[in-house]
């Protein structure tokens, strides 16, 4: 083997091996850890973190990257060796840009004010939080500012999440998409009637959730010799390394599709990193290659899967022996309706497919307004509002349900939301080029069978992990490149068949 | 403040950090960590440690020791600042002596060796262990020989636990104790039919157990705010900071003191944790000074407050209706006499204090017969089982009550057990003192209120973590050096009185 090249690979495994320690200590703090342990664990994030890159912009490193991308013609493109040249001299040019005191920095500050957030939202109050975030967007506009020139600064923050995504093409899609989501909206709430998802509603019991939730779980294929699930204020995937793979989950006893459908959505996720070619493991692109990506996989199996008729010819019967009382006199079809029940909504995570991308338009204006300080965070909860009312009708009564409900700008996610909507994009794209290749999908689903789609997922995304770029990934796979209009046009189907428009 | 100690301060901190984050993880992996994540983190295990390593013996470190300690007259010699000095200069000769390289490698090898032990002593198959338990006393081996040249191959094992011990100051301890505890063991014996603890085996609610555990636990003023309770194959007590000190318990439903007692004994060692001075954190001084040290305050709790008889007078009667059906009819007299039922047995943590330390003297023998060679792996498991009929007359029928009982050969920890018997001495020298120091203490204890004894133990031990070395420690607050003699009487007056001997 080329002795440069595993020279880097011995670098990068213990940067990746901090990265990933970070990731369980974080982890950590939103499961287990008592209060009291937020100040340490701050500090050890910072540590941890800031190590991690200042192993990873060393001279040594870039001196390698040099030489390996100057000789890198020996191996084909497609490579894992080929591939993981191109990844690193990408992710050293852009995070040799950044000072290591500053990722510090970031990492104690969202370590803390993640704590502030939990808070502020149980306790209803904004102003716990907003100097938190006062911090947080700082440092994020630093961090931003390392990148100049660009063309908008709001660029490199975006760019962390989805590599070469600029905020002009979101901006363009998002105008693109609101006038036609928000006339649908329309056109549904003059059908409201039609569909009702009362039956969704009730006392379902925890424990029977979890087990049900993990039961699907595992028929999705999510190996639990390799993963686990724990409860979290906010529910996300995470990942120690491919053979470690967790999903949080939170529960509500009065709310079915809750803890269902984000079930599904983490899974979705988890399936992505635990399909990674062990091969990559510890280079660094041993995971997904995109946010926007993978969210196309939870989207995929939570919406397409997860919100379809087939799936639940096979899982509705299981689903009233577990809720006979709730269930049992409920047939197939109103609980197809019920869960795809679309209204403006407040949560973002628990919003319909029509009405989600509104709370993602939403966000995403807002941080362009606060980073670019023509909103001021005293007005923060005030412009929320008002473009809930413009573009869904509806307010919320509490920051808790507006501003203080995801965790993402706590722990300086800034730039993240976007991701959601390319993520939604996505899956129909991809979902749409499985059903041409596989045949009988729909007929296997609806008998609870996903070897075939988990497969083919694997095959084609999973395995390659960060080997090539989104925009890369999408053309192999649907020979295409980013586009709304298959989502539109899925969203005019369903839910015009759901309601007869 | 000097600059010179600031930047050493900034460097520890980084170290220190390192260290915490790698106890995070371990505890992980021995309470959530699916299986199959053990690789992985074994790398990451060796990643931190190693780093920890490499980062503390730098020559900046050296060098910054070298200027501090020829300046250290500046500072009395109680202060932190002298303190720090001496301890890092100490700790810097010690870990410097040791390549980098067999620190990482020795982490791997354990995480996955603890890994290995947990499956073996789950299929009671000493075979699946014994190739990492060879491969573990190699590498302690190798760590040994660093430290050339040495009086005894052990004393630098010994000495990572318990600094400034020598392995033939154990060995004259050891052998001055062995023959009078064996005689005790007999003599209890030979009276074995006038205590009965039958009362403790039955079926004990583990929900009631950790409830009633934890209640103790808080009353001995165990900060869950800065704590948790998990559940681990082998009980601990962990730390990630003075605010983030864990403790593991294990539940057995049909035996009531070993998590009750467990419990106790691990709140012992969380309450030192928890009582140092916030002024040490993040210098690597923020810890008990030594395992012997950090197992006296454990068995102080344990033994000489939990299982004496002031302490259930107030407990006993909330037991009793925590467990009607068990121990509703049963005596405040008898529960004392079965809770301190002396017999020997096999399992070390639930031994009586009498037999106790043979356990100990029998694996202290042990280690020094596999390190020096003169006794094969093959023939461990026959090696303690003669011990076993030689000191406490008991053979163990399986390999998972003998040699596979404990976890600490998994881990690396050769050199270890000598430092419970330390313990056990101490903490009758400590409690010996604050019975003299403190008023009505056994009045108080008595009541519950154990304010004044840990107001004490805070004071006089807690608060200084490792500014001072054990010898030093136990010098300045018993007056006396480490002696087994207050052990031997305390044990001949407890047991005579409840064996009429």
């Amino acid at each position: 083997m080329n002795i440069k090249l595993q020279t880097l690979k011995m670098r990068l495994a213990e940067v990746v091996d901090l990265q990933r320690s970070s990731a369980l200590l974080s982890w950590e703090q939103q499961t287990y850890m008592p209060p009291g342990g937020a100040k340490a664990r701050a500090e050890q994030l910072a540590t941890l973190q800031g190590l991690a890159h200042r192993l990873f912009i060393t001279d040594e490193i870039g001196g390698l990257i040099k030489e390996l991308s100057n000789s890198s013609g020996q191996w084909d493109y497609d490579t894992d060796e080929a591939s993981l040249i191109r990844f690193v001299a990408r992710e050293y040019e852009r995070e040799s840009k950044i000072p290591t005191e500053l990722v510090a920095e970031l990492a104690s500050t969202t370590a803390l004010a993640q704590e502030a957030w939990a808070s502020a939202r149980q306790n209803d109050d904004y102003s716990e939080f907003q100097p938190h975030l006062q911090k947080v967007i700082e440092l994020s506009r630093q961090r931003a500012e390392c990148f100049a020139p660009y063309d908008h600064l709001y660029d490199p923050l975006l760019d962390k999440y989805e590599p070469d995504m600029k905020t002009s093409e979101v901006q363009k899609m998002f105008s693109g998409m609101k006038d036609e989501l928000i006339d649908l909206v329309d056109a549904i709430k003059s059908r409201a009637d039609v569909v009702n998802n009362e039956i969704l509603y009730g006392d379902f019991d925890i424990d029977r959730q979890r087990e049900f939730g993990l039961c699907i779980a595992k028929k999705l294929g999510y190996d639990l010799n390799r993963g686990r699930q724990d409860e979290t204020l906010h529910p996300f995937c995470t990942h120690f390394s491919i053979d470690d793979v967790r999903i949080t989950t939170r529960f509500d006893s009065r709310f079915l599709p809750s803890a269902l459908f984000g079930t599904m959505h983490e899974v979705g996720h988890a399936l992505y990193e635990q399909g990674i070619s062990p091969e990559l493991a510890r280079t660094g692109m041993d995971t997904g290659v995109s946010l926007g990506v993978h969210e196309s996989q939870s989207r995929l199996w939570e919406n397409l899967v997860g919100r379809s008729r087939p799936f639940w010819l096979h899982f509705f019967p299981q689903l009233q022996t577990v809720f006979p009382d709730q269930l049992g006199q409920v047939t197939h079809d109103e609980f197809y309706r019920a869960i795809n029940r679309s209204e403006p909504s407040l949560i973002r995570v628990e919003a319909d497919e029509v009405t989600y991308n509104l709370h993602i338009i939403i966000r995403f204006e807002l941080e362009l307004d606060l980073l670019s300080g023509d909103l001021h965070l005293n007005d923060l909860p005030a412009a929320w509002t008002e473009k809930y009312k413009d573009y869904l009708g509806i307010v919320p009564h509490n920051d808790s349900d507006g501003v203080l409900q995801d965790i993402h700008w706590s722990i300086g996610a800034i730039g993240y939301f976007a991701t959601y909507t390319i993520g939604n994009l996505l899956s129909v794209q991809l979902f749409d080029c499985a059903q041409k290749e596989i045949t009988d999908l729909e007929s296997d689903i609806s008998k609870g069978n996903f070897d075939g789609l988990l497969y083919w997922l694997r095959e084609n995304i999973h395995c390659h992990g960060s080997k090539f770029t989104a925009g890369e990934l999408v053309k192999r796979v649907t020979g295409d490149s980013m586009d709304s209009r298959p989502y539109l046009n899925y969203l005019h189907n369903k839910y015009s068949n759901i309601y007869s428009l």
